[in-house]
């Protein structure tokens, strides 16, 4: 493995992982904005401008997009999140240069009314579909009352009124502002010649224009409050507790990761044996979500409205024992296991690695091999876990329930 | 790449790829049969037997089950098909024993009666939610119609009444019956050692009693009927066409995949530009399936009812042509090039190559190398493929339609 770095002059970070014996070759955009970077005037706008980078460009038409990626064998995709806009791409290594020069046009879209308006109706499907996802929005209301008026609680897909109430103008507005080159990182792995693909990338990229570019990227300790929507339709509760966690910036992270999953793993966790095992919840997961300058423990449990106060009683005990006792070696070991398996397994492939080279290099301007990671997370000592709870105090948390009935049972 | 392989004295097959460059393995039982080795009186109980080697042996619970392969950091999971049942999973090189161990064991399940009928409301769930998803419901009928009495049309799911219907006695039977170990292979595949592993599998399966199995294999050229099915609920038309293709132990597999590709891929076919490009269908594939002995050419098309003869119209013209004109060698290198590079990144771990290791082996009895399938797609030339179109002469269907109204116009 090989790493290689190119800074253009307008800001544009180009980055690569060599890896000669690999049979593939990936490319990813990685823009450095989301939801949190906008206002409430436009919210919604990066997801949406997302969805209109597959339009197309003034010389290419959405099916002639969606079939120059097809000829290339491609597998692509691009998702939206609070803080990331990522483009992607996975081909074999003869296609890698065809394949990065489409995305560098898709880069610098038409943004056409006519698409734009068509496309508003995708957008305003995909929230009536994510808000009859009753797992899915009560994360997304349980985020929004724990970050209060931080940007962090900004939807990533907005309302059906900011959708409707949003311009194309707006969008290109937005576009111009975040999408300039020193916002962007151009990541590389896999298979491919460096010198042939920095010279491409800088050839097509060096002449995009940049802007002044922000973020504000302030800690917040979260709301701590508690909110109940009542959905008579559904057969279940839904609950959400959110309490502050470390940052992508904190070297905490790799502890923390480790203690989201010996408190909230799907199987083997202390959610699972008291929680699942015990047939109170049918699921029980916490998980530990790094950001840009905070983060948060999110839990997500289902259960039955009767056994509602239990598993609020459970949480609570939990929790308690956790402050009181720590961890033990045991779990420790298990869950350092699960979390490097899953981490060799997903960084096997040149797909895999992008995501995780490319993330390094936005958060961090730092390049990490696999074998770094591999190592950090074996050194989490219990030692490590103690301080974090420490620090922390988990189990007082912000509280979003969802269900059906009115019942607000004493919480945790 | 190593090949190896041992035959134990009672049938099982234990073949495996060495890859030592590998950071995984896989290990995958994969039993040759499925819903065309089930009689009317116990159809769906190859996929209902599938759910219940999940619950458990006489010493693991279900939920211990699941813990077991999560402490591992297993990737696992196992499908059902008309002819195969396949169980796998992917871990980090220390685990590839111990998770091996575990399915060992889960091949010998309890399969008791609490868990036998629970599960049957799991299975009737999934049959009810197939039911209501039209792209799949139209593809299951149509085989039905297309293989009429020959086993190829059985249901993988079964009924609701032949679940109900069916007994834990019958399913004993069966699983003893079908999971005899002159029916299975055990695949590994990546980086771990071949003795070790070929030892521990000898050991604990050795002693499985070998049974009588056999399974019919005849050809069938389809019924070419015609039916549809009315669904007021629905606002899009669903059209299943199928026509006789090869199976898998016909050298022509790899054209047959290429002709299917030229012609239906989802992007950049001659139904992509016929029919979704100008708008006359949004979704428009045919594939290639091959089977044991058998196989079939499957399109799947959606479109509105308005649309619903010129999308007849359309196929049929594509097809005249075919067999007119047959293809050029531009679509035939792009197809090539599409099924080249969908292989190549699929085989790169060892989880995707375990499923072409596993099948080449229940096939053909044989090993192929990556590299072999990349040499006999990249030889497929214009004169197979119109050979092949020359001895199938494809363009009469089977079809079935599901769609809102009564509209049936003259179809292809």
């Amino acid at each position: 493995m090989q790493f290689k770095k190119h800074i253009l002059d307008n800001g544009l970070a180009v980055i690569g992982e060599v890896n000669k014996f690999a049979k593939s070759a990936a490319v990813g955009f990685f823009v450095r904005t989301g939801s949190r970077d906008e206002t409430m005037q436009v919210s919604g706008v990066s997801h949406f401008l997302e969805h209109m980078l597959f339009k197309g460009t003034d010389q290419l038409g959405p099916l002639e997009v969606n079939e120059a990626f097809d000829r290339l064998g491609a597998q692509f995709n691009a998702f939206t999140s609070e803080e990331n806009t990522v483009y992607y791409a996975a081909v074999l290594p003869d296609y890698l240069g065809e394949v990065a020069k489409l995305w560098t046009h898709l880069m610098r879209p038409a943004l056409r009314n006519e698409d734009f308006n068509m496309e508003k109706n995708v957008i305003k499907e995909e929230i009536a579909m994510y808000e009859d996802t009753p797992s899915f929005d009560v994360i997304d209301k349980g985020r929004s009352l724990h970050f209060d008026s931080h940007p962090c609680g900004n939807s990533v897909l907005g309302t059906r009124e900011s959708i409707d109430a949003l311009t194309s103008k707006q969008m290109r507005e937005y576009f111009t502002s975040r999408y300039s080159p020193n916002n962007i990182t151009v990541a590389l792995a896999g298979n491919f010649d460096w010198d042939k693909m920095a010279e491409l990338i800088a050839e097509r990229c060096g002449i995009w224009q940049r802007q002044s570019v922000t973020r504000q990227t302030p800690d917040y300790q979260g709301s701590l409050k508690s909110e109940r929507l009542k959905k008579k339709n559904l057969n279940r509760e839904h609950i959400c507790l959110i309490s502050p966690a470390v940052s992508m910036q904190d070297e905490r992270r790799f502890a923390a990761s480790v203690l989201g999953t010996i408190v909230g793993d799907s199987v083997g966790s202390r959610y699972f044996w008291a929680l699942v095992d015990k047939a109170l919840a049918e699921t029980a997961t916490m998980q530990c979500e790094s950001m840009d300058g905070t983060g948060a423990f999110y839990s997500y449990i289902r259960c039955s409205s009767e056994n509602l106060q239990k598993v609020f009683d459970t949480v609570k005990a939990i929790f308690d024992d956790l402050n009181t006792n720590s961890v033990n070696g045991t779990e420790l070991t298990a869950a350092r296991n699960k979390i490097l398996s899953a981490l060799v397994l997903k960084n096997e492939i040149p797909m895999g690695r992008l995501v995780s080279l490319g993330f390094n290099w936005v958060y961090l301007n730092e390049y990490r091999s696999t074998r770094q990671d591999i190592a950090d997370i074996n050194a989490v000592s219990v030692d490590d876990i103690n301080s974090l709870i420490g620090y922390f105090k988990p189990g007082r948390f912000t509280k979003f329930t969802l269900g059906p009935g009115n019942a607000t049972p004493n919480q945790p």
